[in-house]
């Protein structure tokens, strides 16, 4: 299999993706190539020194940059020959079996949904995000701010693609399901998830448990929980911004750790019929690391095969 | 002034709400008489070697209870005696000046709406949180559940009551309103968020400072931020469990003291035209206190009537 890999993204690229890309072909050995995408100049003069072992990366040349606060279609539009546009074509094309970056996110998803195929009866890709538990499990939420304003047929998908996902990537055996809300008992809830709930309940692709409050978000109530983009990226957002003040405050606990996002690499977007993971900006080496590590096993574990399979209308 | 309470309200009454009566006079002086409402015979009982100042508190009997579980409107409606529908009853009819319960909170904001006259021009009472911020300061967070779904012109107006209440009550001068959203610039967001900001923009009552993101809600971007009641309610329950899992994990640090929401009180009702405060279940002592000197700054700032002058129509 072939990683692609945008060797320019992110605030500290390209050398801690290079970094990343040497301690995951460490790990992973012959399982995958990585394809580093970006000027072919400077990652060579790079990768002289950089130790890799030749038979596991190649370099496609690709000289611009869509800067971090560029607009994503317009970005797109006019630097075809960035390392985005030039990603997403490799994927598109066959010549790489994944996508990763930690560059302009937006671009990434405007990439995403332009350059791929939506998987037949998707209404709309999401993305998610791992939420860490009090007893040190982890859960998905999702959508996390692709959709922000959503239909109930909308969430009742995600629902069926967070469990996909959370069975085969996260190991979760019959993942439980929730639907994000202000209420325990059906009936509550704004007008969206008042008409999403029943949506759920009859749905025989997942295992539903009804509503989980915010209170229970870091508890073990379910496995996946499912909202709308809005409500979702603020969780995401919050979840994010309580790491970073325990990290200024020095406040120093194994709970907090499991806030530190680079564990878990970055968010694929499903629904699409090809691997594409988006990484935050101020990804370091070990988040490149485990981007490509969730990308090999998006691969093995035929994630989009499985999503086309319980989506099929 | 006169406040009324609740003595049969929340997990631990009726003993804590005396506690917290206790405390509070021995602050407030003569400033304010207390009126306990509940049944008469069980508290009479308990005041008896509870060593309060006789002039400062009066009974008022209501030998119903509306327990926690119960159906807001259909309880209301049959325990026409319980502490809660008395309360309302004699806020309404100018016997007290103020109503605090840390009861079935269904049945507080029933009551509120339907016993008391929204204040002219407002199209939707709404509730509040203090927000702890990273560096020891509060803000406000409104609607934390009233309103599941919201109206842009109901988002502008809570700007107003939300500034007015900083003001006032939190003592912040000229508070910034921020429109918590999902990126920084305007035209970002759902549809609410989109139509929403220009409202705030051009609403001369308040000084808007424009997107909030997730991320920003515990730093010092804004002391107001407004959003819909769903969203709101899920912030809300996160950071109060975040304190919880920080208690059980003993972890300590006086940054995570912030978020225990006893410290605050309650919840006032905001647009209506007498001051409601609905306490947690759990409120003890302390809670209760605070919640009476919450009565008595809102009855001696007369928010009620800066409310009517900033939102006449």
């Amino acid at each position: 299999m072939k990683i692609g890999i945008d060797a320019m993204g992110g605030d500290f690229a390209p050398h801690e993706v290079l970094k990343g890309v040497k301690d995951y072909l460490q790990e992973a050995g012959d399982a995958a190539q990585v394809v580093l995408i970006g000027d072919e100049e400077k990652l060579n003069a790079l990768l002289a020194g950089a130790d890799l072992p030749q038979a596991s990366y190649s370099v496609v040349h690709a000289p611009q940059v869509i800067d971090m606060h560029e607009h994503p279609t317009k970005a797109l539009k006019e630097k075809p020959q960035s390392s985005i546009a030039v990603g997403f074509g490799a994927l598109a094309k066959g010549h790489t079996d994944a996508f990763i970056s930690a560059g302009n996110t937006g671009a990434m998803l405007v990439g995403a949904l332009y350059s791929l195929k939506t998987i037949e009866g998707v209404l709309r890709p999401t993305i998610s995000t791992i939420i860490p538990k009090e007893a040190g499990q982890t859960g998905l939420l999702l959508d996390v701010g692709l959709n922000s304003d959503c239909k109930p047929e909308q969430l009742n998908q995600f629902a069926i693609m967070g469990s996909v996902y959370a069975q085969n990537i996260l190991g979760i055996n019959k993942p439980r399901v929730a639907l994000l809300n202000i209420g325990e008992e059906e009936g509550k809830g704004n007008l969206l998830a008042q008409a999403t709930y029943p949506l759920l309940k009859e749905n025989k692709h997942i295992n539903f448990v009804g509503n989980a409050e915010g209170r229970d978000i870091f508890i073990d109530k379910a496995d996946v929980l499912v909202c709308d983009g809005f409500t979702g990226n603020i969780v995401l957002k919050m979840a994010e911004s309580l790491f970073e003040i325990t990290e200024r405050k020095g406040i120093k606990h194994e709970y907090f750790d499991l806030f530190n996002f680079e564990n878990y690499g970055g968010t694929p977007v499903l629904g699409i019929n090809k691997p594409v993971i988006i990484g935050h900006g101020i990804s370091k080496a070990k988040a490149f690391k485990n981007m490509l590590a969730l990308a090999q096993k998006m691969i093995e574990k035929d994630i989009m095969q499985k999503l086309a399979a319980e989506l099929k209308p």
